[in-house]
């Protein structure tokens, strides 16, 4: 089907990213409360002088971080020919930074679109903590994390599952059911590891809860089938830990090429 | 003069780091104001449970982080076999962490033992932010900066000088006079500027004093000799802007050999 065409509005996707520290997470709440999507909305509505409304390509939590990150807006203005990206990164907090922005075809939908995600989750895995990266990482003391466990149980993510277990409630969906294309775990430094998942879409909290759950049998040098077995059971009593926010990126958003061809730079 | 002994007291050394940003500079204030110095003694009163007083190798502003921070305070507990470090970390906030502590011979003082220091500044010259490194750097955003006129203007603070056009007053200091080992500005990835600094010593705000008056300058495409006649004029009206805290680092603080190797690990 496709979407209704308002010929006199231009449909403009722009490109960000944000230190989720400091923010109650991407979504707008009520006023008072600081979320990314408030501090955009404003900042457009001020430079605009109209009403904002911004589409995301998806929530992220209070404290999670967005490396890349695309919303859509519509206005009848023309934002062509205009540094108006510049004018948006001197409106914005410096913890939002605005990288680029496209004209857009209307079957654009920042949501709707997306074909795929990547998040990202940093863990510190030494004694001693890093102060610049606290706001931007796990910090795990206790013992040299085993990797090659943790990747035993990211495996069995791989393909189409029904990730009910991960699943935090709160948000309506209609299938809990989404594919996994890579789930890795790597040490990117000395004491640095990182793990990499990449999938059509993700359920509420579902990477924290994954890597929660991993975290806890990893301490317990549990066996991969305890993983596949909750994950097996579709319910999220079964799931364990929720790992903290600071760790995670939402690393990169993709939407179909036929769709970014159409998209022009501005 | 050999320091007075006291010999049922221990001098403990220790190596600390601190990201800035929220605190109100490294020297203890009224209670309320948030400092490195107010933490760390906080911190070492509870753990040891007697009041602890710390000498730092040098304050830091408001918004300057260190790399690489020593303080000394001296003890009547037996500190060594004990994980205290460990215990230390735990009770002090995120944006601080405790890398190691040494026993100190009673000679050794952070501040009046310390030979040399580093400084790196560091500059984020993009048209667009970094969200990310915005707590820890500077963003120039107007043209590209020209590392060569830097460079030329740091050249003249090499050697021995009367930095007092750099020096911001509130400090008493016996000498204005300070030997500077290295000055200079290199780029280290696309878009990023360090500019490192080593001295026998620095005045209050001096490392700021000096990058805001070479951006002034450089902005103006002002030659050399106009940086030159700065620093000869040993008046702090002849210099011009002072550079915002969030690019120092504090990065490396030097005692001498001889009393290094009187230190042991605990």
């Amino acid at each position: 089907m496709k979407p209704q065409q308002n010929t006199n509005s231009q449909k403009i996707k722009v490109k960000i990213s944000y230190d989720g520290t400091d923010f109650k997470g991407w979504q707008k709440q009520n006023s008072g409360v600081r979320t990314v999507q408030g501090c955009l909305e404003e900042a457009l509505s001020k430079m605009l002088n109209e009403p904002v409304i911004t589409i995301g390509s998806g929530r992220t939590d209070s404290g999670v971080h967005a490396r890349e990150q695309f919303f859509h807006f519509s206005t009848l203005k023309n934002l062509e020919n205009y540094k108006w990206v510049y004018a948006l990164n001197s409106l914005t907090p410096k913890d939002i930074a605005i990288h680029g922005a496209w004209k857009a075809p209307q079957e654009f939908h920042a949501l709707a679109s997306c074909e795929r995600k990547i998040y990202k989750y940093f863990i510190f895995n030494s004694p001693t903590p890093n102060a610049f990266r606290a706001r931007y990482s796990y910090w795990a003391p206790h013992h040299r994390l085993d990797l090659k466990l943790l990747n035993n149980y990211s495996q069995t993510l791989l393909g189409t599952h029904d990730f009910k277990s991960f699943q935090t409630q709160g948000t309506e969906v209609k299938s809990t059911q989404r594919h996994i294309y890579r789930a890795e775990w790597r040490q990117i430094r000395p004491c640095w590891l990182e793990f990499t998942i990449e999938g059509n879409g993700f359920l509420k909290q579902m990477v924290r809860n994954i890597i929660g759950s991993q975290l806890d049998l990893e301490r317990q040098r549990l066996p991969t089938q305890e993983f596949s077995r909750i994950l097996k059971a579709c319910r999220r009593e079964q799931a364990l830990g929720t790992a903290s926010p600071e760790g995670l990126y939402l690393y990169r958003v993709q939407y179909p090429h036929f769709l970014d061809k159409k998209c022009l730079k501005i």
